[in-house]
C-alpha cells in the first residue's frame, strides 16, 4: 500500500444530449477561437460533427478544423497540427474522437510550447504548460478523456511512448453513450478489453488496499456484464455503464494506493511499435493470457482473489482460461499469428521494448521473460 | 438512469506523514495568512497539532486558531467564527478535525462574504463565491474532505440542514490514516456506519446503473471487511482502507448516475436536530433497518441485488438482519430507546423532518411513513 495522492481536475459531462453543452463549457472559460482535431471522418456520419458545430456556433466560438488523425497516433501527425496551431493562435483545442485523437490533442497542447515536442516524451518534466483543451469522446477505451498521459508513436524511432503530466488533464470532456451505438462490434470489444486491462494491471500489483481491490472487482465484473450484453443487442445503459467503466479505469479511481509497474501495456506498444495497425485492445487481449500465466507466481493471493471474486474458481489458471474463452466469444482474435506477426519479428518487438528504460513490473522484466510471453502468445 | 456530472477539483494526499506537505500546498497557492479552526482539543494529544503548525512554520504562514467546533455543528458557532474572520481577514481557512470541523469551515468561508450565511442553507443558490480552504482530517465518516457539502445546526429554529454549492470544495485535503488509530472504538464504528449508509442511500436509489451499483458493492463490502479487522486489532491497511472508503462514499464515486432523493438521511437530520448529543453515524444505524423494512419493496431488484451481492442470500428481510447482526457486533446502538431517546417524542422529530421542503426519496414519504420508521427502530 502506498501513499497517493487523488487529483482530477476534468469536469465530465455524461449522458444524452450533453454535447449541446460544449460551447457554453469553452466559451464560459473566456475562449473563442479554437482549433477542432479529428480523425478520419466518422463524426461527421454520426451526427456528432453536427452536433459540435451546432454548440460551437451557438456561442460565437470560431472554429478551425484539423482531420486525419489515425489509430496508434504519429508524431509526424502530431507536429503537423503543432505547426498549424502555431500559425492559426486558437485560444483551446477541441479533440473529438477516440484515445488517438485526444492524445493527439494532448501532444499539440504541449507541443506548442516546445521546440521539439518528442523531448517530452523522452522526459516528462519538459511540459511547463499546456494550451487548455476539451474533448468530445467517440469511443470508450483509453479512458485519455479524463487523465493526463497521452500515447504517440514516433514512427521514424518505431517508439511508441508515453507522457504523463500533470498539465493535460483536459478542461472538461462530454461523454454522450448514445453516439457509440453505431460503433462496429471489434471497436466495442476492443474498447472494453482495453479498459478491462487498464484495471487489472493496477489490480494485480496489489497487495493489500481492499477498497481499491473491491472496486476494480466491480469494474472488471460490470465491463464483462455489459459487453456481454451488448454483443446481444444495443442497449443505452449497457452502453453507459461500459462507456463509464472505460473512464474510471483510468482517471486514477483503479490505481489508488497501488504500486507502479504497468508491464503488460509496455509489451503490447512494442508490438504495435512494429506492427501499427493492430489495435491496442487487440494486442492486449492476445498478450493478456501468456502474460498472466508468466507472471501470477509471483502474486499469487491477489491472482487467486480474482479468480475466486470474477469467476468464481479457486483455480488461477481455469480464471486465465475464462478470460480467454470469454475473449473469444467476444469475437476477438487470440493469437498474434492471426494477426499476421510474423515469428522472426518476435525478437523485434522483444527489443523495442526494451528501448524504452525502466521496465519493473510484477517481476524484474528480462528480454527472455517478454520473449516468452511473446511466443505463448503466438 | 440519470446524465450526471463527475467533477470533485480537490486534491487529496492520502498515506503516512503526508501533514508534512500542508505548508507547501498552501503557500503555493499564494496564501501566506490563515484562520485554523478546530475542535475540542483531541489533535493536541494525537500530535497532529504539532505537525501541522510545524509544516505551517516550515512555509512561513502566519496563523490564528479558533477552537471548539462540537460535534453536531452548530450555527452560533459558525456566526463566532464567520465574525472572526471577518476582523482577523485571512487569505484562507484550514480545518484540522473530523465531518463537524470542516462542515463548519465550509460554511465560514461561504460566510464571510454573506450577510446572513444561514440563508445559504435555506437557498444554495445564494453562495457566489467563498474563501479557499484546506482541511486535515482526524476521522474519517462524512466524506466531508472531498465535496462540496455543508451540514449545520441551526439550534434556535432546531433545523439541521444541508448546504451543497461548487463553490465548497477544499482545495486540498490530507488523510494520514495512522492517526485515526488513537480514535475510540465506537468513533471508528460511527464513522463506517455513516459511510456505509452514504454508499446505500445512492444504492437503493438504482436501477440500471450496472457500473456504480458494482462500484458500490465493492465500498461497502471493504467497508465491513476492513471495520471487522479493526474490531480485532488495529491495522494500517484495514485503517487506510476504511479511510479511503469514506472518502469514495460521498466524493461524487458512489452516486454517478443516480436519481436524487436521499431520505434516511432526512430522517437522521430530524432525530439528531430534536436530540443534538446523538451521533450521526449512531443515529443511522439505528434507523436503517426499520427504513430498509419499510421503502425495499419499492425497490426490490436492487435490494436483492444487495442480499445477494453483500450477504449472499436471496432473501431481503434476512440481508437486513444480518447487517443489524453486523452493527451490534460492532457495539453500535440497535434502537432509539437505548439513547434515551423519549417515546412521546417521535411526532416532534417527524414534525422536524417536514419543516424542511421537498422530501422524496424511494417513496413519496408521509408524516405517517417517517412515524412508523421512527416507531420500528424505538
Amino acid at each position: 500500500m502506498k501513499n497517493f495522492t487523488l487529483y482530477n481536475p476534468t469536469k465530465l459531462l455524461f449522458g444524452k444530449s450533453q454535447i449541446q453543452n460544449l460551447g457554453e463549457e469553452i466559451s464560459s472559460r473566456g475562449h473563442k477561437k479554437i482549433l477542432l482535431i479529428a480523425g478520419g471522418g466518422s463524426i461527421k456520419k454520426n451526427d456528432v460533427y453536427n452536433q459540435v458545430t451546432q454548440s460551437l456556433n451557438n456561442s460565437n466560438i470560431e472554429c478551425k478544423e484539423i482531420w486525419g488523425v489515425q489509430p496508434n497516433p504519429i508524431l509526424s501527425k502530431v507536429n503537423e497540427i503543432i505547426a498549424l496551431a502555431k500559425e492559426y493562435r486558437p485560444d483551446a483545442l477541441l479533440a473529438v474522437g477516440g484515445g488517438s485523437t485526444i492524445d493527439t490533442t494532448k501532444a499539440v497542447s504541449a507541443g506548442v510550447y516546445l521546440d521539439n515536442v518528442w523531448d517530452a516524451y523522452e522526459d516528462w518534466s519538459l511540459v511547463k504548460k499546456a494550451l487548455p483543451f476539451f474533448t468530445v469522446l467517440t469511443i470508450s477505451a483509453t479512458g485519455s478523456e479524463m487523465n493526463m498521459g497521452s500515447v504517440v508513436t514516433n514512427e521514424d524511432e518505431k517508439k511508441k511512448w508515453a507522457l504523463v503530466n500533470k498539465n493535460l488533464f483536459p478542461q472538461v470532456s462530454i461523454i454522450d453513450p448514445s453516439i457509440q451505438s453505431s460503433l462496429p462490434w471489434n471497436q466495442t470489444v476492443n474498447g472494453a478489453i482495453d479498459a478491462l486491462m487498464h484495471t487489472l494491471e493496477y489490480y494485480f500489483l496489489g497487495k493489500d488496499e481492499d477498497i481499491t481491490l473491491s472496486i476494480d472487482e466491480g469494474i472488471v465484473k460490470s465491463i464483462i456484464k455489459s459487453t456481454n450484453i451488448l454483443q446481444k443487442e444495443e442497449n443505452y445503459e449497457a452502453r453507459a455503464s461500459l462507456c463509464l467503466a472505460a473512464t474510471l479505469a483510468l482517471n486514477g479511481t483503479s490505481g489508488m494506493m497501488m504500486e507502479k509497474g504497468w508491464s503488460l501495456h509496455r509489451i503490447e506498444h512494442g508490438l504495435s511499435a512494429i506492427y501499427p495497425k493492430i489495435a491496442h485492445g487487440a494486442g492486449l487481449g492476445i498478450l493478456f493470457p501468456a502474460w498472466c500465466e508468466h507472471v501470477y507466481k509471483n502474486n499469487e493471493p491477489i491472482f487467486l482473489r480474482w479468480a475466486k471474486e470474477v469467476y468464481n474458481t479457486q483455480n488461477i489458471i481455469d480464471a486465465i482460461q475464462k478470460m480467454k474463452n470469454q475473449f473469444s466469444k467476444w469475437g476477438a482474435p487470440t493469437s498474434l499469428k492471426q494477426l499476421d506477426v510474423k515469428e522472426e519479428d518476435l525478437v523485434l518487438i522483444a527489443d523495442n521494448i526494451f528501448m524504452n528504460p525502466e521496465f519493473k513490473g510484477i517481476i524484474n522484466f528480462t528480454k527472455e521473460d517478454v520473449l516468452t510471453i511473446l511466443k505463448n502468445a503466438y
